[in-house]
């Protein structure tokens, strides 16, 4: 079984994708948000292309049931309800059987494209939901052996990100482990190696990690330390958002 | 100071590179190549885009100046001299005071590529000279303070290689060390700093990196696996061969 981290969608592969299973990361922060609101009992996560997308899909919806969130350039836009911070997310008041229009600079445009591109269910990961992550996509892999794992890292514009790096390098030797101890025979790619290499080394400091990364610097400089705190969290949830095609929702998981 | 490394030539960003130094690492197998035959007497090699313009080239040289090396697959190219093992430039009897045009899959385009993006002298570098290397950049980069370093991988097919980012991470850190030792503060780019992590995290492994690696596998399949030993003997060379856009030449350097 073949175990892949894409270290940035620039470099995806769309014949490599089809048909595998996907998880796509984007620590700082679209990814840490989505598994947030719906951890806190948003009803599903819509992830829209562009602003123009999500305000015309969240019209769409009664009065009172949408909420329209998200960023660019990391801030809050204008007319939207929420930005992407996750602790704007952590309140049953606000999120409570609400469906989030969701529109990010990186994030929602990867999971769109490996929904799309892998014509599988899209699984979210971040920090916050790492091991539940992995077992997760462990438990798919055993129903369709034969398929590959790809992990998605969204980056920022095209380049890889430290953060969501360090999280697929997680989830590559967390998943590897299951499968193996499941029978099978996981053999990663040189950038899941890589990834599962640097995770390894880096994992006593994961908030350094995201803080001592070009975003988390981005980030810290707009006032936002509070979300590198909350989203270097590792475990915070038992939740494993998953992309259909439509809405991104919960798994139905055992809550241990 | 920016210090970026490049995981593949695919997320080369122009206008990033106008006027970098760069470093181009192809551990398997062409920048292991050239520094062995320059380090072996070879007078020059020049990176060919393709077979014919190797041949082409190659045949305007006089009689008995010039050989044809390379690969394609891996293999030994129809008429060519010499392959792309660095133990066949090994002997000076074969390469002293010749040319060689040289056509490797991934690694010679990546070095012309760099030269002619970047408008500046391109070092090649492997683990075989690491140490000189970076000492040679870290020199090169005090002449001209204000600009970045880029190092960039020639990765295999377009996808990253885990020995060169391996190799790039410990040039990454070590040129990041000779650097602030100057009073300089480099700023490394995430990639830089992930290469970093996984090249001190493997350190101790150098040669299960390049063994266990995709391309490493490849060539153990077709018999190199004595390459593989050779290409992970970190500094066995001294020489830093330098690209000045027509032909790899040995830097003068002290013989310490």
């Amino acid at each position: 079984m073949k175990l892949d981290v894409v270290f940035t969608p620039v470099l995806l592969d769309k014949p490599n994708l089809q048909g595998n299973l996907c998880a796509v990361v984007d620590v700082l922060r679209a990814t840490s948000t989505i598994v947030t609101a719906l951890a806190s009992g948003a009803a599903a996560v819509r992830p829209c292309l562009n602003v123009a997308e999500a305000r015309r899909e969240a019209a769409k919806m009664g009065p009172g049931r949408a909420l329209l969130g998200g960023e660019e350039m990391g801030q809050l836009i204008p007319g939207f309800d929420l930005g992407n911070s996750p602790l704007e997310y952590m309140s049953e008041g606000t999120v409570s059987g609400k469906t989030i229009y969701f529109y990010t600079t990186n994030g929602t445009g990867a999971i769109r494209r490996a929904r799309a591109e892998s014509g599988q269910p899209t699984f979210i990961a971040a920090l916050l939901n790492v091991s539940a992550a992995c077992a997760a996509i462990a438990e798919a892999y055993q129903g369709r052996p034969g398929k590959g794992i790809t992990v998605i890292c969204s980056g920022r514009y095209g380049k890889p990100s430290a953060e969501d790096i360090f999280c697929a390098g997680l989830i590559a030797a967390g998943v590897a482990s299951a499968v193996r101890c499941s029978g099978n025979t996981p053999e990663l790619t040189d950038s899941a190696a890589v990834a599962a290499g640097f995770a390894q080394a880096s994992i006593e400091r994961a908030h350094d990690v995201l803080c001592s990364s070009e975003h988390g610097r981005y980030l810290q400089s707009l006032g936002f330390e509070a979300d590198l705190e909350f989203a270097s969290r590792l475990d915070a949830f038992n939740a494993v958002p998953v992309f259909d095609g439509e809405r991104i929702v919960l798994m139905d998981r055992p809550t241990n």
